[in-house]
């Protein structure tokens, strides 16, 4: 019997005016960012889901907790340095994990390369990110706030 | 070659006032569930659709047919029973499944060890539930439905 | 470890009256069909950026290129007999993928199998077709647009 589990999350955001946009583990310059105690990184919000869901290690609310300063703007590059320590202490291998940003900005195509090296980095495994728009419909597509998938595989 | 194959899937249910609500196979006391002939279990139709995706044996329109007055009010926890059979009989191997509460309401974190718990049991494999918001946006922020995706690891 | 990867995508079209319908690689006759400079084919593009993102290869938007003529109408049959070049080339194998249509129309339970045949022929792997609907809620229950959802397992 095969050692490999499967594991994938949605996440969702508000856009909110003014804030810094972290998406994907980088700064967009000139983007307004999305709401939450956390940085709002709806991406790598998905990653942590999807990787603890596939290890079976509860979810992104069971890790952070609720009401824990220390996670005020927290950035999504921390939360998967802290994932990947969490999943090597437990003896899950992450083998690689798959996301995609659901939103019409920002413009992922000229920093995908750069989203998936930091977010690789800081988990220990390999990350591809790809984007698409809900083509102006929808919460996602209206401006109101963004979405993301991710979808992981881990070995046991 | 790998005998292993993946299977995802998304359901969504309008949310119907008065109704019994059963979400990832338990009862959720004070809170209307979703509508269907079926109980309304948007968790438990996900992962039915996941695991026979991954099988390549049909979907949930195929398994339980149309009309059949036997499925009227089905429970999550006795499709995921007939799954089990079913996968079982084509030579399948549930490795694992993960699946995903996208809704406002219920509040998922005091009873996710018991939802997985019940639901591991009916399938006869690992079952993982987590649970996120839309952040109040769209049908299943505004409280119109529920919504949920699944994702299912087998071995042939 | 383990040689494998997972990836996962979501796509969406706005339907567009009078074109024709083309949805999971076949002609939907008295149907409307999906915008985009392709045929709007949302299973086959979630289908195509599941592959490419558990391969690393990047997704959709960077395969075929912005504002490349010969895409025009380019049919999800054609993408996915590309994809298996390209995947092919990079020495990875597609074990499966499993996609599913969210929209309201076209029905699928009739074409499913005919469906799954077409695209596991082009693409040179078994592909599994589910449906569902999202119960008249949001923009794939208006009738306003579609979406679909993919995941695919490779191995390197
Ligand atoms: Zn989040
Ligand atoms: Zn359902
Ligand atoms: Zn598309």
């Amino acid at each position: 019997m095969s050692n490999l589990r499967v594991g994938s999350a949605f996440d969702a955001h508000q856009i909110q005016a003014g804030k810094e946009c972290w998406i994907a583990g980088i700064l967009h310059e000139g983007q307004d960012g999305c709401e939450g105690h956390s940085d709002g990184d709806v991406v790598s919000h998905a990653i942590v889901d999807a990787v603890l869901s596939a290890c079976g290690l509860g979810d992104l609310g069971s890790f952070v907790g609720v009401g824990r300063p220390e996670y005020d703007g927290v950035k999504g590059v921390q939360l998967l340095g802290e994932l990947k320590a969490l999943v090597g202490k437990h003896g899950f291998l992450v083998l690689n994990v798959s996301a995609q940003l659901i939103a019409q900005t920002p413009k992922m195509g000229p920093v995908r390369g750069e989203c998936e090296r930091v977010l690789s980095e800081a988990l220990g495994a390999p990350v591809s990110i790809s984007a698409t728009t809900t083509d102006h419909m929808g919460f996602t597509g209206s401006g109101e706030g963004r979405a993301a998938i991710a979808t992981a595989l881990v070995q046991v």
